[in-house]
This record gives C-alpha cells, structure tokens and sequence, in this order.
C-alpha cells in the first residue's frame, strides 16, 4: 500500500543543505497528536525512524501511554526522504530519485525547527524523543538545539553511526544495487528492483531481532506461523509495502553520515558536541540490539553531564523500540514518565 | 586465484546422500600434516570451513601449536562442495552447477570416514576438530562415529544450526540470487555475478566481525588502511578469489540444514544424539560471535556428557578461529593442548 496520505504539509522552500544541494520547494509531512496548551509548553517533537512513516510512530502515542495527547502536543514530522516529506520517490527533476541529494541529521532537525518555531510558534520543547533514526535526531536536536531541549530520551539509536552499524548499512545497499533492475536509481516505477529488496529484507531480518528472539521462535508472539513466514510476511512484506528503493538509500545515506560532532561549532568533535546538551538526557538502547550495542550508548552517556543510560531488557533487540512487545513498550513508556517527571532544562 | 592444486584426491565412487541423489565418481581433495605413527595412534581429522580450502586450515599447524606435524598426523578433507572435493563448479553434467545435490554434514563426515579408514588403516581418532562448519563436522564426527573419536573440540560452530543462523544463511544466498547474471546458477563460468558476490561479502564483513571489533578499528591490526579498505581488499577479495557462487551456494545449503539430529537413530532429536557422544568435548565458541553465540553451545553442552565450554574472549567474534590474531590462536592452541592431555575415549 502507498505512504498515508493524512498528513499536514509545511513548505519549507529551499532548503540549503549541510553538503551544499539546495533542495528546492521543500516541504515537510507532519502530523500532530492533541492540543498545543496556551502557554505552549506542552509540545513533543517525535521523529521518524529508517521508512517509518508518521503513522508507524503512533504505537506510543494514545491514552495509557505516556505520550497520551489528552496531556502532550505531540508532534511527528516525517524525515526528509521517508517518501511523505521531500524525497527520490517525490521530487520533481532534476533532484528526483537517483540525483536526491544527501540529506543528514542536521539538515532534518533545522526543517523540524523551522516548523516548531514558524507554525507552531513554540519556543521550548518538554520533550523530543525518537527511536533508531529518530533517537539520532533526538540527539541532534539536543546539540543544535540546547537551550530548546527541555529533556531528550533517544531509545535504540545513537549520537554516532558507529562503523559495524555502516558495514551493516552498506550490505543491504550493496544487496539493492547487485539487482540490476534497481539500475543505479532509474528504474521505473511500475518495475521496481524486487530481488534486490527481498534481499534487503533478509539482510534486515538477521539484524532487526536478537539471537534469542529467533531460537526462542519469539515471531509467533508477533503472529507468524514459521520463519519463513515471519521472513516473507513480516519483513518482505514490510519493504515491498510502498517503499521506495531511492527513498531507502537516502535514508540511509543520513544514517551513515550520522554524527552530531558535525553540528557546525564542533568541527567533528563527537564528545565536544555530546558535552554541549544542556537538558536531562535518557537513553534507552536495547540489552541485544545488534546494530545499535547498549556499549555505543554508554560511550556517549559519559560525555552528557545529566545522560543516563537505561538499557531494555529482553530479546528483541533492536525492535524493542517499535512496540512489537507490550513488555518493551511498558519500558520504553516508564522512562518516558520518569524523564518527564523531572524538572527539564530551562535555561 | 583458482583453488589451491596441490589436494591428495580419494576417490568415492558413487556416494548416495542422505537426501537420496547419488552422487557419481565423487572424491575427496585432502591433504596431510605430519607423519601416521606405526600403531596409527596420532590422527587428527580437521576439516574445512564454509568457502575454506584446505590451505586456509594450516593458521593452527606447524611447529609450536598443538597440531605440530612431528606429533600428529593431521588430515584436512576439504568439504563436498568447497571446489576442491567434488564441487558444482567441477561436477560433469547432469549434476553440475546448479543441479548439484544437497550435501549434509552427515555426507560429508561418512565421506571422511572412508577416506580415513580406507587410505589409512586409522581405526580411532585422537582428536576431531574445526572452525566453523568445521564445528559441525567435528559434532557430527562425534555423534556418527562414537567409538572412533577419542576427543572432539569444535570452535565457533555448533551442533545445530540455529534459526538467526539460517536468516543470515538466507540474506546471503538473496543477495546472490538477486544478481541476475547469477541466472538461477547457470551463470558462465567467465561472466560471474560479480554484483552479487561483493554483496555477499558485505553481509559477511557485518557478521563475521563483532560491532567492538569495528569500533575499535582492529583490520588495522590486520594491514587495512581504512573500513572501506577492509571491506574491499579482505572481504571482496576473499569471495572474488576464486570462490565459485554456486560452489557457496552449495555450502550454505550444508550450513543450513546442519543438525546431529537428523543422524540415522535419532529421528531428529538434537539432545539425544548430542547424548549420545562418548569423548570429552571441548567446545570454544568466541564471546562475540554473532552468529555462533556462546549462549547456543551452552545449551549443546548440557546434553554432553563429558561437554565442556570455553569462551575465547575478545572482539573477534566469529573470525576469533580463524587465526586473525595471536592472541586467539593461542587460546585455541592451548584448548586442543588441554584436551590431547586427558584420556581420550577409548571404548
């Protein structure tokens, strides 16, 4: 099925991006939960993960959660690239599909900003959060945007692309261009690189869920009959369900180029850029998350003077982050009330 | 370069598998370490890797480890399926290529089997041991031939391949087949898919060395200048190099359908036929290996009798056993050593 359809839309115009493209007559797709308050104190910036589009975010959003919009203005921009916001599969020529240039974290968070600020109004954030992607942002917001942060819980994502997550990054893009239909970005869109993204859902599925989900067989809970059905159905299913191949590779192009040490001001200094956030910072990796190691978390933790890494139990791994488990949600959903159960930075 | 030409052949005759095909004037490429003493007393069988020809086995043999040829007789049989024993890419028609038949590791230990007792008289084993799909041998050796082996120590490999085993297993072979030069294996011999191998070997760069092991840069120790340089030069390089697709598609389908189970006698019961090894087993998985945990070889080694672990420490992961660094090989050297100092089974 396509991309929803059910989102608001920001104009950006042209955007100037961190490695020089100008992206013209941008825009952002963003959809928003409950009621900004009077004083506007109430906002939640909550970012997309890697081809999650706004909807796949709404697992943690609801009464019974923490994010509950009878409480927070939550709101969910689409990443530039996810196919809602400006991206391959949208962009007229000549920055359409294999030509859409580079987008990283930091060009993401300045359009989110710029919708916070120009649409909204809001001058102060009580809360951004995200997983995978979306924690990435979350911390990119956070060095870019520190007097703006009140509290900042990334879960299952880093400060960092660290290299194993690249190597990982760099096989399922190698999967996509061994299928020659893919034919270095030009297919035709009624002929889309099938094998290749089949292969890229495989290469996915070992990284996706830990050792243990798998001899445990855990995909039952989630509704699968076999492996090969949790394989085809679930995560076949899942790329060949209105993904873009383009829209894909320039996710992960932002995801590899991940490092809030290139906030202008660092000069490529990660630590410097971590020691910059100001507000109470949670993080939430997964104990068996193989591509993002609650290790990588506890690197960047020591540079945040009020970081804390709280690490997800359990066999999920990275999905623990994406609402497959009520046991993994409850978490997530915890450290979400504990952070904004403390006094957030305010200046 | 092509496969090393320097293998003894024995010759198998017609071999009928397991699976029912029969196998026509099938052989064994070998090769021989050492001297057989006069009451044939000193025999190591060590067999091949996935993609490993017997000169990738000879990291652990010589003068100062423990399989030192003025000791033991070391005999490494390469694989059914490796491109030197009988292979797709050097079967004649019918079953060349892509009809090549499914080769278990029961096959392939009852094939060893012969070559040891046929050739050389051997009628027990001091030791059996492996890396890998070395492991599995070296399990199924343990399990076929009980009263043959005096002592087992498989490293980084198990007794049954695990399901996230096989979904890395299957992300390979996708990527292969998602290379339409691959052409369902009927590709020419001289026009290769050469897309599709390099993205089997990203997928492998990811597994093969653990997410510590990146971040700390370690393929420096190893003569890369940079990751891309590692993922070129070691990984590319090592499946370009004369490494057949469907040579390692064959492999895989091996790997995948490991599990002592399926021995004649036990009707697929996994715990009974590991019950049923006699030798002391010492096995050595590596603390980060993705794709092998230990935590898989603590499960085998419950059913064991006289089954013993020992973790090889370090970021290696899988690669721990494949010689990379000294350290490793000296921890796997001085397990083979502690082993060969206990009584062997006898009977």
């Amino acid at each position: 099925m396509p991309p929803p359809t059910n989102a608001e839309r920001f104009e950006l115009g042209d955007v100037v991006l961190q490695h020089g493209a100008t992206l013209r007559d941008a825009w952002l797709g963003y959809t928003t939960y409950g009621e900004l308050n009077a004083d506007r104190s109430n906002a939640v910036v909550y970012p997309t993960w890697f081809s999650g589009w706004h909807t796949d975010n709404e697992w943690l959003i609801g009464p019974g959660h923490t994010l509950d919009p009878e409480q927070y203005f939550v709101i969910v921009p689409n990443m530039l690239g996810n196919g809602i916001s400006s991206s391959p599969s949208n962009t007229p020529p000549p920055y359409d599909r294999a030509r859409f240039p580079g987008v990283t974290f930091l060009d993401q968070v300045d359009a989110q900003y710029r919708l916070v600020t120009e649409r909204f109004g809001i001058e102060s954030l009580a809360l951004v959060t995200g997983w995978s992607m979306g924690a990435a942002q979350t911390y990119q917001w956070a060095v870019r945007y520190p007097e703006m942060v009140q509290r900042a819980a990334p879960f299952c994502g880093s400060a960092v692309t660290a290299d194993h997550n690249k190597v990982f990054l760099y096989s399922l893009a190698e999967a996509m261009r061994a299928d020659a239909t893919f034919d270095g970005g030009w297919y035709d869109a009624d002929d889309l690189p099938v094998r290749g993204l089949r292969a890229f859902a495989r290469i996915y599925a070992g990284w996706g869920f830990s050792q243990a989900f798998y001899w445990q067989e855990r995909w039952r809970d989630m509704g699968y009959s076999s492996l090969q059905d949790f394989l085809v159905g679930f995560w076949e299913g899942f790329f060949l369900d209105g993904r873009d191949p383009n829209d894909l590779l320039a996710m992960l192009w932002t995801w590899e180029h991940g490092d809030v040490g290139n906030t202008p001001g660092f000069d490529g200094d990660t630590a410097a850029a971590l020691r910059s956030i100001r507000c109470p910072l949670l993080s939430m990796p997964a104990e068996k998350d193989l591509y993002f190691p609650p290790e990588d978390e506890a690197w960047s933790s020591q540079f945040i003077e009020h970081g804390e890494v709280r690490v997800i139990p359990g066999v999920y791994g990275h999905f623990a982050g994406n609402g497959e488990n009520a046991q993994d949600t409850a978490f997530v959903d915890a450290g979400l009330a504990d952070l904004l159960a403390r006094p957030g930075y305010t200046g």
